[in-house]
C-alpha cells in the first residue's frame, strides 16, 4: 500500500491536472528572481500565458506604500505600473499550443520596503485577466535567512492532548481515538526534565487556543488558551521553564481557516451586512463558502479584508509578546500570497530572531516560493524519502543518495528544512516500518546526520506506534498516529539511550550542524556521506539491505562514534577502512 | 468529429505520455544551439536526466573527420570528448522528481566540417547510459537558409496514379480504391498547361519509384521508376519540359523504410550471415524486426549501417545529376538523427539550389529541430489551424489570430513552412467543410496570403471531394482523398478561376511572398492582417462566422483586389473603410 501524505497532490492524477492547470493559465505563481532581494536590486518577474488565452501583452501593477495597486488596460489607478516584455515561446505539446513568456524588471527598491504587486494580460481582441485567479502578491526588501540558532536546534513536536496530563493528573479515557486524553500545559511542564535529558532544545506545540477538538486546528479565539490545556498562566510558566533550560517554544499557528463556531464567523451568517462577511467567502450566503478541504466546520478566513488581516497579525504579535520563539504554520498555501509580505514584516519588527517554517506539502518549487516570506519549510520530500528508503525498503541506496544529492542542490542554504520522520497526520514510522525498530534507528541515524533541524514528533523516541492504519476508516481519522505518549516503564528504553546519543553527538559535532555535504559512497544497498565543518569530519555508513554489507572507505583510521546495531564491526587495514554492517544497520564515524 | 491527422501524437493520451518520456529520460533531443552555428561559432549543447536516471554526469563525445565517435566514461576512444557542466535543477511534479540539465560548449568550427556526437551520462554508482536511446547526432557547419526562388513557388501536390494517364489513354477501372488507376508521367507531362495556366511553378510528385502499391511508400528500388508510371526516359522528358515552363519538379523521397520486397530485405531474411542483415533491425531474425508503424510490410531501414547509408544518398545523388529540384522526406523523424548531417552534405554538394522540406508531424519543437539538416517542415500546425478554423468553424477567428501570431514568431524566418489544406492522408478539406465551396476559398485566400510557400493537392482547386470519411473503413485506407482528377467539364471551373486569380494575385505582389506581416484587427467573427514589403501593402479581411459582419480599417481608401464572394462591399467613409463581409468570405485589399 501507498504511504499516503496528506495533501493536494497526493495522486498521480491530481498531480497531472495540476501542472496542466498552471502550464494552460494565465500564471505567475511566484516567478519572482530573487526573492530575497538586496536594498537597491532590481526584481524580475515572470508570467506565462497558456494557449487558450487570447493575451499578447501583460503589466505588472505594484506600489510601495503597503496600499493595494489597482490598475486597468496598463494604467495604474493606483501605484506605478510596468509594461512587461514578451521574452519566449515556447510550444508545449501536452497543451498543444504555444505558451508566451513575458518579463519584467522592477527598479531597486531600499531596504524594509514593502512591495505589493499584482499582474495582469490582455489583448485588443480580449479582456483583461489578473494572473493566478486575481492573486495579489507581495515582499519585503532586504535579505532574509533563518535565525542563526536555528542550525543548533532539536526540535521536540508535541501534541498537547496526548502528551502528559500533569504530576498529579491521570489520562482520561475517552471513547474514542478523537476524544480528549488530558494532556496539559502543566503537564509539558512537568516533563521538562524528560525533554532536556533527550537533549532536544526547542519544543513544537499542537495548537494551544480555544477549539472543539483535540488537536485544536480549528480555534474559536487565537488570542487565548483552550481551557482544557491550562490557562495563559500555565503557558508563561512553561515558557519560562523551558527558557531557563535553553529551550526554545513553537507555536502551531493557523492563518487561513479556524473554526465555524468563530464569533466573527457566527456574526457572519447571522448579520449579511454586518463587518464579517467579507471576512470570509460566500459564494452563496449564509450556506456556501470556502472551506479548508470541503470541511464545512473550517471556514476559510479572506486574508485580503484588512481587519481580517489585522486580527491575525495582532494574534502573532500577542505571542511574540508573551515570548513565543516560533511559529509552525499550517497549511501555509491557504492565505493569499500578499499575506506573507506583512506577516514577514510583522515577525521582523516584533522579533527578527524568531523562527518561521510552514507546512507545505505541495513540492520544492511552490516550497521554495515561501523564501524570503517563511525562513523555510518542513521537508516532506525528505519524509517521503526517509519512509520509502528506511521505513518501507522501496528505494534503493543509490536512488536516496541521487535523491538527496538534488534535493539538497535545488533549495538556497539559507532556506530552513527541518526534517522529520513522522507527524501528527500520517502513519508513524514505527508503524509504517512493520515494528522493526532498527528501521527507525538507521532513518534516525540519517536525519541527524543531514543539515536540516531534525524535528522528533513525540513518542518516535521511545517506541510509540499504533494499532491500526490511520486510513482503517478512510481518510481524515489520524487519531491512530496520536495515541497518548507512553511513560516510565512503557517506554522502550533502548531506543530512547539511542536517541539520547544521537542528539548529544549532533550537539557536540558542529560538522553535523553546520557542515557542507560530501557523498563518498552508494550502490543497491549501501551509501556514505561526510559533512565537514573546517578539519572536523564526521561520516554516517548506511546499510538499507536485508542482508550484511561491507563498505570499504579509503582513507585514515575511523572511529565510531554511534551504531544502530552493536554488531557494526570498523577496521583499518593498513591503506583503508573496512566497515562491516548487519542487516539494516548504520554508523557514525570520525577520523581518529 | 475530431478531424484526424496521421502521426504519432493523434490523441491527448500519446502526447501526455510523449513528453513525461521525453522528460523522464536521458534526452538531448537535438537540443543544439545554434543550430546553424556560423564558422568558428561555438555550439552550445544540452542534456536533461530524468528523476529516476542515477547520473550525476555527463560528457559529450565527438569528432569532426566523418567518423563514429567513441567514449566510455568520459574518455574519448574516438574522437575527443567534453565533460558536460550541470547548468539547472527543476522540480517536476508530474514526475515527482529532480530533473538535472547538463550543458557543453563545443568549439567553433571551420566552414563545411562535419560535426558527429553522442551524449552519455553516467555516475560512480551506476552504469553509463546514452542520450535519446543511443542516438547519434550530426550538423554541418555554415548557415543553412531555404534557396530564394522558394518564396517565389507555388507547389501543386500530384498523386501520380491518380492525375492523368496520357493524353490517348483513359482511367483503368480498378476493383477498389487502393487499385491503379492509371496516372502516368507522361500524363503529367500532357497537362502541364493545365499547370502553368493554373499558376504553380513547382511539382511535387509522390514516389515514382517501383513499388507493389498504388501510393509507392513501399519501394523496391530507389533508383528507378515504376514501369506502370513510366520510363527513366519519360521522367526525363516530364523535367525538360516542366523546367521549360519554369516548373520545378520535386520527388517524394522515403529514407526510413521501404518494402518488404526490396531485395536487400529479401537476402536479410533468406541469408542470416550476409551483409544486408545488418540494414535493418531484427530483434528476432527473420521474423521480427522493427517497422514502420507495426507495418510487416515496410520495415525500418538501419541508417546507421554505413552500406545502407551509402545507398540512400547515392540514390539522393542520381536524382539530383538526372535534375531533380527539390525532395519531400516522407517520415523524416524516422532516420536516426546523423543521418541528416550526411544528407545536407550530400545536397549541398550536388546542388545547394535544391529545396528539401520534411513531412514531420509532430509539433513545431521537433520541426525546428531540423533547422540546419532540412531547409523545412511541411506546416501541420497551420494545416490544423486552416482546418478547424475554417473547415469546421471550431476555432473563432480571435484564436486563429493569436494561433498566427505565436506560430510565426516560434520558427525563424529562414526556415521554409510550406502550407496546405489537406493532402493524400486526411479528408480533403471540401469534405471536411461539408462540401462547403465558400469556407475553401475563404481558407486559401487566407494561405495565399501568409508568408509560407504554398502547397495545392491536385483535385482541391476544381472541386475534387470524396464520397466517405477516410476513417470509415478504420485508419489505414486514405485512399478516399486520393480519387482520381476530374478533367474537363468535371472540373468547377468558378474555384479553378478564384485559384488561378490568387495564385497571380501571389505572384504579382512581392509583399504577399515575402512581406513582413502586421495584424490589424481580429474578434470572435472577423480578422484583418496585412504584409508590407518596401512601399508595397496588401490587406486581407476575413468573415468566418455564418453572419455578414462588417470590419473597419483606419487608413485611406483600399481597392479590392479580389473577393470569395461578390456581395463583398468597400467604402470609404472619409476617414476609413468599411468592409461588408458576407457569411464566411474574405477580400484582398490594396491601398490605392
Amino acid at each position: 500500500m501507498d504511504d499516503f501524505i496528506f495533501g493536494t497532490l497526493a495522486t498521480d492524477e491530481l498531480r497531472q491536472a495540476h501542472v496542466r492547470s498552471f502550464q494552460a493559465g494565465i500564471t505567475h505563481n511566484h516567478a519572482r528572481r530573487p526573492r530575497t532581494p538586496k536594498p537597491g536590486q532590481e526584481i524580475t518577474l515572470e508570467l506565462s500565458v497558456g494557449p487558450a488565452h487570447l493575451k499578447d501583452r501583460a503589466w505588472v501593477y505594484w506600489t510601495t506604500d503597503g496600499s493595494d495597486p489597482q490598475g486597468q488596460s496598463g494604467n495604474a489607478l493606483r501605484g506605478q505600473v510596468i509594461a512587461m516584455e514578451e521574452s519566449s515561446m515556447e510550444w508545449n505539446t501536452s497543451l498543444w499550443g504555444y505558451v508566451r513568456h513575458f518579463r519584467a524588471v522592477l527598479p531597486g527598491q531600499a531596504r524594509g520596503t514593502l512591495v505589493r504587486y499584482c499582474i495582469s494580460a490582455g489583448s485588443e481582441m480580449d479582456e483583461e485577466v489578473f494572473a493566478d485567479n486575481h492573486s495579489m502578491y507581495a515582499f519585503t526588501v532586504g535579505e532574509l535567512a533563518q535565525p542563526e540558532w536555528v542550525e543548533e536546534a532539536v526540535v521536540y513536536h508535541i501534541f498537547v492532548d496526548r502528551f502528559y496530563p500533569g504530576h498529579s493528573e491521570s489520562w482520561n479515557n475517552p471513547a474514542g481515538p478523537a476524544g480528549f486524553y488530558g494532556g496539559t500545559l502543566r503537564g509539558i511542564s512537568d516533563k521538562l526534565d524528560y525533554i532536556s535529558d533527550l537533549g532536544a532544545n526547542a519544543l513544537w506545540l499542537s495548537p494551544i487556543f480555544p477549539s472543539p477538538s483535540h488537536h485544536g486546528y480549528d480555534s474559536t479565539d487565537i488570542f487565548e488558551i483552550e481551557p482544557r490545556l491550562g490557562t495563559k498562566q500555565d503557558f508563561r510558566m512553561l515558557l519560562d521553564k523551558a527558557h531557563a533550560r535553553g529551550i526554545r517554544v513553537f507555536l502551531d499557528f493557523v492563518p487561513s481557516h479556524w473554526s465555524f463556531h468563530h464569533p466573527t464567523f457566527q456574526q457572519a451568517i447571522r448579520d449579511q451586512t454586518g463587518p464579517y462577511v467579507d471576512w470570509y467567502f460566500f459564494s452563496h450566503w449564509p450556506d456556501e463558502y470556502e472551506t479548508f478541504f470541503g470541511v464545512r466546520e473550517l471556514p476559510q478566513i479572506n486574508l485580503r479584508n484588512i481587519a481580517a488581516r489585522a486580527h491575525i497579525l495582532k494574534a502573532i504579535e500577542h505571542w511574540l509578546e508573551i515570548g513565543v520563539d516560533g511559529f509552525r504554520i499550517d497549511y501555509a498555501i491557504g492565505p493569499t500570497p500578499d499575506f506573507w509580505g506583512d506577516f514577514r514584516k510583522t515577525i521582523s519588527s516584533k522579533n527578527p530572531d524568531c523562527w518561521t517554517f510552514g507546512e507545505v506539502v505541495d513540492p520544492p518549487d511552490r516550497q521554495v516560493a515561501f523564501e524570503g516570506l517563511l525562513d523555510g519549510c518542513l521537508d516532506f520530500l525528505l519524509l517521503e524519502a526517509f519512509r520509502q528508503t528506511f521505513a518501507y525498503g522501496r528505494w534503493e541506496a543509490n536512488r536516496f543518495f541521487d535523491f538527496l544529492d538534488r534535493h539538497e542542490k535545488f533549495f538556497p542554504r539559507s532556506f530552513s528544512r527541518p526534517s522529520f520522520l513522522d507527524n501528527h497526520d500520517m502513519n508513524r514510522f514505527l508503524w509504517a516500518a512493520g515494528g522493526e525498530k532498527r528501521r527507525l534507528m538507521l532513518a534516525a541515524l540519517c536525519q541527524f546526520t543531514l543539515a536540516g533541524t531534525p524535528v522528533v514528533y513525540y513518542g518516535t523516541e521511545v517506541g510509540l506506534s499504533q494499532e491500526r492504519d490511520i486510513r482503517q476508516d478512510g481518510y481524515g481519522f489520524p487519531e491512530e498516529a496520536r495515541l497518548p505518549m507512553p511513560w516510565e516503564q512503557d517506554q522502550d528504553g533502548e531506543l530512547l539511550s539511542f536517541y539520547r546519543e544521537l542528539i548529544k553527538l549532533r550537539k557536540s559535532e558542529k560538522a553535523l550542524r553546520s557542515g557542507t555535504r560530501q557523498a563518498l559512497h552508494s550502490n543497491v544497498d549501501t551509501l556514505a556521506f561526510k559533512r565537514s565543518w573546517g578539519d572536523e569530519e564526521i561520516t554516517s555508513v548506511l546499510n538499507i539491505s536485508k542482508e550484511p554489507q561491507r563498505v570499504y572507505l579509503e582513507g585514515p583510521w575511523y572511529e565510531s562514534l554511534l551504531a544502530t546495531d552493536q554488531a557494526c564491526k570498523v577496521e583499518f587495514n593498513g591503506k583503508g577502512v573496512n566497515i562491516d554492517l548487519p542487516a539494516i544497520s548504520g554508523v557514525i564515524l570520525k577520523e581518529a
